[in-house]
């Protein structure tokens, strides 16, 4: 009955942070929630590793797949993917040989809001 | 003549990577060119800093007043602020005795792109 909402849930529950950083100021324990997140962002692979993920059609991609796109040992790929994975931002699952990965776009949505920048004060830099 | 421009170029010129990673993957160079500001993101300590000074009336914050917000030295803020200006996300200005922040909008709205999910996608991973 309730097998489905365990990637719904915003791992470390981060709902209470889907607040543009221009709208108002993190409190401590926002920051620290919200941090790991970015941290796992901050390294090359990894945020090419969740594009090659969040952008594959059919919004899964096999583990398989991924090894071959990068000049990288297999156990270097599954380090950087389980950090994807423990922050949430992306969930895996095993059928068989393989493990199938997809981005959570929750997770993507939330972290992208948190960085919004309303229209006009975009508009106002632009012009300053 | 040209003294305005130069908080408009949006450090190591990532105006490429303006694309969301779930449309299209990041190639390498432009993933070497993000991930320093999802890194620097990564902190709570930055996180926190970049969002008192983006969400501050005026839109500036001297650093004598974020100093006082954190239970940190000087020195430790002042070395965060230094990673968040080399990254791009703020700039600063001196002027007289202290050096005031400013939130790039620019850049934040560039990442908040980078990670944006179309509405459609987030609505049908709500359904799944």
């Amino acid at each position: 009955m309730s097998k489905q909402p365990v990637h719904l849930v915003v791992r470390g529950d981060l709902d209470d942070c889907r607040v543009p950083l221009v709208s108002e100021p993190l409190n401590a324990d926002q920051a620290e929630r919200l941090a790991p997140s970015f941290k796992a962002l901050g390294d090359p692979v990894r945020l090419r590793l969740l594009s090659l993920i969040a952008s594959h059609a059919g919004g899964e991609v096999c583990v398989c797949d991924l090894t071959d796109a990068f000049d990288l040992t297999a156990p270097t790929i599954s380090h950087h993917l389980k950090v994807l994975k423990e922050t949430g931002l992306v969930t895996a699952e095993r059928r068989g040989t393989w493990v199938y990965y997809r981005a959570r776009a929750e997770a993507l949505g939330l972290l992208s809001t948190v960085l919004a920048v309303p229209q006009p004060a975009a508009a106002q830099e632009g012009h300053a």
